[in-house]
Order: structure tokens, then sequence, then C-alpha cells
């Protein structure tokens, strides 16, 4: 039994967060709330989301899995504007939800959830810097490091108490600092890992500017990058596997 | 003899509403004002369009007929602002149309009228439904149902006094239904018929969205609609011609 | 050596300027500011800007050349919002151009004057009408003729102190007349000339809208069109060469 009434730019949010990373997912219809987790195909981004029943106008669950089509529930979502309500039902015996947009019904064909890609298990890493930063500069690193290369180099300067971005291209680099005043937080620990751009870019697209978001690292580790959303009812976590550094 | 003057709005408004089924059109410069209307190439949609002389800050014609080449008067048109005025003048002997726009002088070759598709006659239909329904209404139906299907069914459930709008895909369904509450007038009777969404979508493009648009409906009969534009010195009426129901 | 901080939309209005004409430049970093000239591969259309100290927040420079690619330099500017000040420091041993934009550090490798395509003599023309436009009419008049056209010819009509585009497609003519009403200043002379479309556009994308322009006519002479940018401490000169008249 599933049955939840949510404000569209919250189920967008959801969407858009697990939507920059797979096309078809399984979720939770836990008693506690939604649960996804989800790995993109090449097994190199993860994505770790819940979305609290705090987050819906109403919610009643009891712990079903239902697996989506997700472009195409985010073209019915995107019909709404941000304040409207959506109203999901599910029919377990045809095994079909009910989207429900002021007046609009929308019947969407549930995808058998054994035919989606495992859940990935995400690893419990120790890492040993965690840097509190603006979703804005996440974008401005991202965006001047795609201008040189397609990979980008994340890491921290200990001595300087520095976080650092950097990319190298052919001919050109990008490289930006910042420290404790620059940042919400940081706190240093020995940490520098490059990364695949393309991925970083696809994660940075659901990330919102205004947003904090609270960054691990370690040496030649993954990257784990958590964000609040919903006013701090909804949670992501994404893991980005490291690339080899060839130096 | 063909002269007048008209806001830059009023005329596009115009354009748009034909434009969206022909591509090229005769248009009657009768005493009584403009006259258009048109068929599309498979004898599917029509379209039938009046602008009084009200519509014009002057206006002076004596019953001639040219035919344009919509898309280029169009551009000309989108050129100029909202509350821009044009000055149409036709020069009988050259068989051109003189287009000025603040100083801006276009001559636009005419097209012979006779190598224009014949206008269609409207037919005199007798639909037993009419639902007045705002034109923001008709475009969330319409979207909605192009993500699931290529047709639409609009028809009216007499017992619970409801206009419905329905599509039905390989796997999602869309329903909308909406009560006289939700629409600005409603007359029921028998009425259920399935339209091609390729020609509502183009209608839909030229009907402003806060606009009140007459619907009449029957039972697998044509659907007309129809609005008003230029603080009502200007008619559209659409004709859109209904699809088999393999049922 | 070469220092400078500059605020970002004069240094996008300096680069978009150039880039309209060609991907490559060679700077002149003289003590009196920036200096650049350049033409376009077909020699058409040639470019004359400078950019004087006051447009800089600071400036030192002592007379070097420089030669940058502006496709990535307008990249990297386009990342600074307007008011962002971006500091520009050569290196003159591994010859980068160091800039940074808040924190962020791109480094530019530079190209080998050498290599980039000789800077014209813009030629002392004693050119015989001045008009003195608006740059929103100059769009208009660029955009109108496109729709014709691919060739806009530019002229006097003395008698009627008038200023005249004209354009003449196999159907269809665009012409546009300006008097001294609706000109900022004109000075008649006997003047007509015929220009590829195509370039004009180009000179018209990197005018502002509400800019002042002074256009210098001559008899199938080039045509001079002169503004001023960074509140009157930068100046740009473009000079286009006429087309032969097929009268």
């Amino acid at each position: 039994m599933f049955t939840a009434i949510v404000r569209a730019d919250t189920l967008q949010a959801t969407l858009d967060s697990i939507g920059v990373l797979v096309d078809e997912c399984k979720i939770h219809l836990t008693e506690d709330g939604l649960e996804i987790r989800a790995v993109d195909p090449a097994n190199v981004g993860m994505v770790d989301l819940a979305l609290a029943t705090d987050a819906f106008e109403s919610y009643e669950a009891d712990g079903g899995l239902i697996g989506v089509n997700l472009v195409r529930l985010q073209d019915i979502a995107g019909m709404a504007s941000g304040d409207d309500l959506v109203h999901l039902d599910l029919d377990e015996e045809t095994r079909k939800l009910h989207i429900s947009i002021d007046g609009l019904e929308y019947t969407l064909a549930l995808i058998d959830p054994e035919s989606i890609r495992e859940e990935p298990d995400l690893p419990d890493l120790d890492l040993s810097a965690t840097i509190v930063i603006e979703g804005r500069d996440i974008d401005r690193a991202v965006t001047a490091a795609d201008m040189v290369s397609d990979h980008i180099e994340l890491g921290i300067e200990e001595n300087d108490e520095l976080f650092y971005v950097a990319a190298e291209g052919d001919t050109d680099d990008v490289h930006l600092e910042l420290g404790q005043d620059d940042l919400i937080d940081l706190t240093v620990g020995p940490a520098s890992s490059l990364f695949s751009l393309d991925y970083l870019q696809d994660m940075n697209k659901a990330i919102p500017k205004g947003t904090e978001v609270t960054m691990e690292l370690g040496e030649e580790f993954p990257v784990k990058l958590h964000f609040d959303f919903a006013e701090g009812d909804g949670t992501v976590t994404y893991m980005l596997a490291p690339r080899i550094q060839n130096n």
C-alpha cells in the first residue's frame, strides 16, 4: 500500500537527483519515507537518497518496492508548478502508479524491480578531509575545469589549510583554492584524488546553487557529496569513484 | 483598394492563428474587415478567422482578395513590438503589399490566389455538447496526452456532468475530468470523439493561455474550437475532423 | 610586464568586439592601454580597438605584444558576472597569461604573435557622409534586410537629406529611410555602397543596442562604424569593404 501527497518541487528535486545518473530506479516505499539507491551503468557514480515522511503533505506506505521509468516520471512531475500538490497512489494489483496533479490523472506502468540494475552498497569509507562548500562554488570549479580537461583533481593542501581544485589541459590550466574563510567549514587531512568531470558535472546539475554541500575526500579514494533538500527532510549522498592518477 | 493601420500584436495573433495550419492563405479584404478561411493539406483541420474594422486604427478596403506567404508575413510582423503600428498598403498594379513599421518599409510580393488551395466550406454542424474552458486547460490536457499517445479523446460523461480528456498509450494513460466548477460553462449532451494530437497541438499553440475557448463536441463528429482575440474584434474558429475510433 | 585589473563586462565587450571577426588576435600592451587591430580571413572586415588605462581598476604595462585565442578567453571571461573584477598577469618567461576571477585561476597559453594573421593598416579614407545613429536602428535595418537578401545598400538621398538602407530580394524588398529627426546627427554628401550582410550582421552583434554609432559612408567605398564602450574609455572602429554593385 502506498498513497502520498507531495509538493511538485520536492518530487522534482528527488527525481532529478537520481535521474542525472540513471534512467530507471527502484524506490523503497518504507514507513519512514522513500529510499532510493542507484549506480550508473559503468559503476562509477552512486547515489543514496532518502525523503522522510515529513517532506510529504500526507504519506502512507507499508514497505513495498516499485521500479520506475525516471524519465517518464520527470516529464509528468515537470508539468506541475513548484507548489502544486502531486498525489501518488499505487495500484498493487495492476502494478500501476496513479499520479494526479490538479485534476489531471496519469497512470504510469511500473517496471519489474527485478529487471533494474541491482542497488549498490555504499561502502563505509573513512575519508580524512571534510569540506563544507556552497553549491555555486562546486559549479564554478566544475565549469572552469571543463574548459581545459575532462578530469578534475580535488584535494587538500594541509600546510596552508586549503581545499583545492585543479584541472590540467594540454595548454591551459585551471586552479581554485578555497581556505577556511571561503568555505562554510573545512577539516584538513591528507587528500588528493582525480575524478572524471563527466560524472561530477552530472551530479553538479542536481545540486542547488545555494545549497550547503558536505564533501568528504581521501587519498585516491572516492569523493562523497552530501546535501539536504526539501527543507532538510530529503538527503542525497553521491559517491564518485576516483580515476587512477598518472603522475 | 486596401490601406490599413493595425497594432503589431493584433496582426501577429491573426497570422499565427492561420499559420499553425497552412503556409499560404487567401485574405478577403472586405468592407467589414479581413476574412480568412483555410484548410490544411490533409483536409483535417480548418480555420475560419475574421478581424473586424474596429480592430484597426484605420481601415479602408473595397472587397479585394490577396494571396500571401504567411511565413514571410509572420517574420515581418515579428520585427515589431506589440504596440507598434503596422501600416499595410496594397499596390493593385504591381500586386505587392507595402508593409511599413516605424519607418521600415517592406515590399511583399503577393501570391496569385488561384494558386492557393481552395478555401473550405465550414460545415454547419449540430453538436450536442458545449464546453467553455480556459486556454491553459486545453494546453495542460494536450501536453499530458502527448506524453503517452498521438491521439486524444474528448467527450462528455453525461451522468456525472463532466467533460473528459483521455489518452491511452501502450503502457501509460492520461485522464482529465473537468466539471461545472472547473469550467467556465458546460452544456452536456452525448459526445465522444477521437482526434489526432498533432493537429490539436498546432491549434493549441495559437490559443492564448488566458483566453476563454468555446468547444463544441459530438459523437464521432468534428470538434469546433472558438475564441476571440483583439479585445473581441477578432474571432477564430478551428474545426478538426475526428479519427475513427477502433474499439 | 603586464598586470591589470578590469571589470568583467569591460573585458567581455572588448573581446566580443574583436571576436565577431577573428578567432585569434594580437594585443598590444602599451603604456596607454590595450590596442587591437584585426582583419577577417577574407580581408573584408577590419576592426581597430583601443581600451585606455582609465577603463581599468589598475593597469601596468610596458609595451609588450601577446597573441591570444579569443574563443578561449571569451569563455573564461564569460564565467564572471558583469561587475566581477578580472585580474590579468602576464608571465613573460612561460608566455602564459594568468587570469584570476574571485579565487579561480586560469592559466592561458599564449599564441606566438608571429603565427597570427598580420594586422591591417586601416586606410585613412575621406568619406563624404556621416550618420550618427542608435545601435538599435542598425539592428532593425540589418535584421529586416536579412529577410530578403544577403546584400544591403547604405546611402544618402542628398536632395531629401535622408540616410537610406535598401535590400532587394528576388521577390521582396526592404527599405528604410531616416532623416535628421530620426537620427542623432546627419551630414549629407554623395554616398551609396553595397555591403555583404554577413559581415554587417557580425559587427551588429557587437554593437550595444543603446549605443550611439558614427557611420561614415562614400560612393562605392568602405563604411566605417565607430562607437565607444566602457563609459568612453574604450573605442571600436569597424571598417567593411564594399561589394561591387551590379546595376
